[in-house]
């Protein structure tokens, strides 16, 4: 099969369809060119409507942090907007808003999930720097690591659970054994958060395969305590996301230790202290503070990304002369890194700040990377790739 | 974490969010409830859309197969359709299409990509009915196998592949050797088509599960020759789906060895004939029908769903005398099943009856089923459930 794939693809669609209106419906190619990465990045987003009244483009490649602006119509009835200025290589998320009502873009089939919300992805790279944010992102032709869905029993939870588990290019036909980081989402995530906004798989193919990071294992994990899996993979059906969650027989953290046990029986790790990190993004961040302190002698490699630390209901609610007994023990017992890291502008930055004074007070050393913008994706995908090449290097 | 879960998502989503309009874009839940199932397994689909002028819906749950049919607005300005019929238990797709633009359903986050399409799609149950074919396609609670996509390196093609690789519940945690079944999709389809629209995962766990089907590795691969991955997972970018596809340095079913050796070598795998399957659908059909002549001694249960069988550009171009003969040779050896599968509207119907017109001729013995309905995934799925459970009986 060779370049006539595509006419016999479409003949064969053409041929198979039930009726003249499936027949486009199977067998479109989108109408325009949406969006399209101009050469001097800006970007241009078509939409044809020739009806509509009013069409909006919203998300975080509008200009200016601006987020909402107005589209405008051409003669040939599409709606266009173009940035204003190039965007700086990134990943990007967008939606049109039609005559009020919220749409993706029917011409662009790449699209990630957020809590309840679907949006449109693209990424500006950086036309070939390696280093640049949409060139770490993007899928580069370098050795791929493998993605494995994976179910578990946890005892503790009464229930199966599904994580995620990358493992690095070369594992499935080697014998070498590999550490092993413990990678956490935030509230309204789940075990694919991580490799679908976060891109988790693209920036540790491209840094591994760059020598920037050390072939590693890692495990996303479902957060959300009275889940089983991300929406729709689980035995709740095609629910709305995270309305209702059901109620969990144990708390995240204190069933912890049981996926350690199961990623270490299951997986070729090196499994011991210097060879484990946790890091995780706000409630994930949370959990990577508490799931450290209760285990001390688990992790070697801490990092709180925006993190909810001291929120009782993702933490539990211990007392500040607990916390800091906890983090005494933690770090009598010299973390290779305690890495924390949050936005200028994040609602959380006055939590950390005071979590850091305490920190600061008791004298224990900690990596502190305080960066701009908020609560945001861009922020947990630039400290990942940051936090990465700090890990194992010692061992 | 427990209830209070909804809660503090909701307030840390509205702390978090950069403006008005990013809090209600990131923090929304669907302001309907779309699709409804009712109690009567009527289905009612609802879109708010208080400007519209005219709304459609497009798709196969609407009534008797008509594809498409309008929407009514209510006073409250939700747009409605409510099915005039039951609908059968199944899984189904739709769009929207709003003053002639084609859109996702806004409240409902679940979608598949089919080609360039991305459609929504909604399971109706049988109301507990385990082997109704909405509740052989749900996530039921019975053990779960794993999903890993997996990638490997081809010789022939000169380029890393990535495949789909299922295995059985219990598989990480035991040492057992399982049989093998190479799922391969259409035209259009990619490494992900059988474990999405095609519900495959879950047709396995819960057919595993009720001791219908025998525990089993299955392996769907991504059957066009010149694509490394499904779209937005290769180094060609998030480019439209399915244009412009590269030239392939050798044929997917003369390269396809190469990927049985790749399984046996990294799965616990029962490693002969008697313990190998291979089916697809249409193209993957196909492929099934060459690579299964081609190695006669590779593959002891073959399945044609909707076959493009004998169509040059897929299969090769080999003469009658030389289909006879390696025919021939590959019935010489008793496959112990020999498959075909096809609806009466098929487009492919009559150049499937032509090639079992010439296995009949040679006194070749095949299991038929004829179904209704045409080229369609609502066949393929259960074809499949009824090829599954003659797999590996007698082993």
């Amino acid at each position: 099969m060779k370049k006539e794939a595509g006419l016999i693809l479409s003949v064969m669609i053409g041929m198979a369809a039930g009726s003249a209106y499936a027949q486009q419906a199977l067998g479109s190619k989108a109408a325009v060119a949406s969006p399209e990465i101009n050469a001097d990045k800006t970007v241009t987003f078509r939409l044809p409507a020739k009806n509509a009244k009013e069409v909006l483009i919203l998300g975080d490649c509008v200009a200016d942090n601006k987020w909402i602006a107005p589209m405008t119509m051409s003669q040939d009835s599409i709606w266009e907007y173009t940035t204003p200025r190039p965007l700086d290589s990134e990943l990007y998320m967008y939606n049109f808003i039609v005559d009020g009502v919220k749409i993706n873009d029917p011409s662009n089939v790449y699209m990630c999930r957020d809590i309840a919300n679907v949006m449109n992805i693209f990424i500006v790279d950086g036309n070939g720097d390696n280093k640049a944010p949409g060139d770490r992102y993007k899928v580069q032709n370098v050795k791929h690591g493998s993605l494995h869905k994976v179910w578990y029993d946890s005892k503790s939870m009464d229930m199966q659970r599904r994580m995620t588990v990358y493992t690095p290019a070369g594992y499935e036909e080697g014998t070498k054994r590999y550490p092993v980081f413990y990678l956490l989402h935030g509230m309204g995530g789940d075990e694919n958060a991580w490799t679908e906004l976060g891109r988790a798989a693209q920036i540790l193919d491209n840094m591994i395969a760059s020598g920037e990071v050390e072939p590693m294992i890692v495990v996303m994990t479902n957060g959300n305590a009275g889940l089983e899996a991300t929406p729709g993979e689980s035995s709740l059906g095609f629910v709305q996301p995270f309305v209702n969650l059901p109620e969990a027989k144990a708390s995240f953290a204190e069933h912890f230790p049981e996926v350690v046990a199961f990623i270490d029986k299951n997986y070729r790790t090196k499994a011991d202290k210097k060879h484990r990190a946790i890091a995780g993004l706000s409630m994930g961040g949370g959990h990577s503070f508490d799931i450290s302190k209760c285990n001390p002698d688990m992790f070697d490699y801490v990092g709180l990304f925006s993190a909810a630390v001291r929120i009782p209901q993702i933490v539990g609610e211990e007392s500040d002369d607990v916390l800091k007994k906890q983090l005494t023990t933690q770090f009598s017992k010299k973390p290779a890194l305690y890495y924390i890291a949050i936005g200028k502008d994040d609602f959380l930055y006055d939590m950390n700040k005071e979590y850091r004074k305490m920190l600061d007070d008791m004298g224990f050393k900690y990596v502190y990377r305080e960066s701009e913008d908020g609560h945001i994706w861009r922020n947990w995908r630039m400290y990942l790739t940051e936090f990465l090449p700090m890990l194992f290097r010692n061992n």
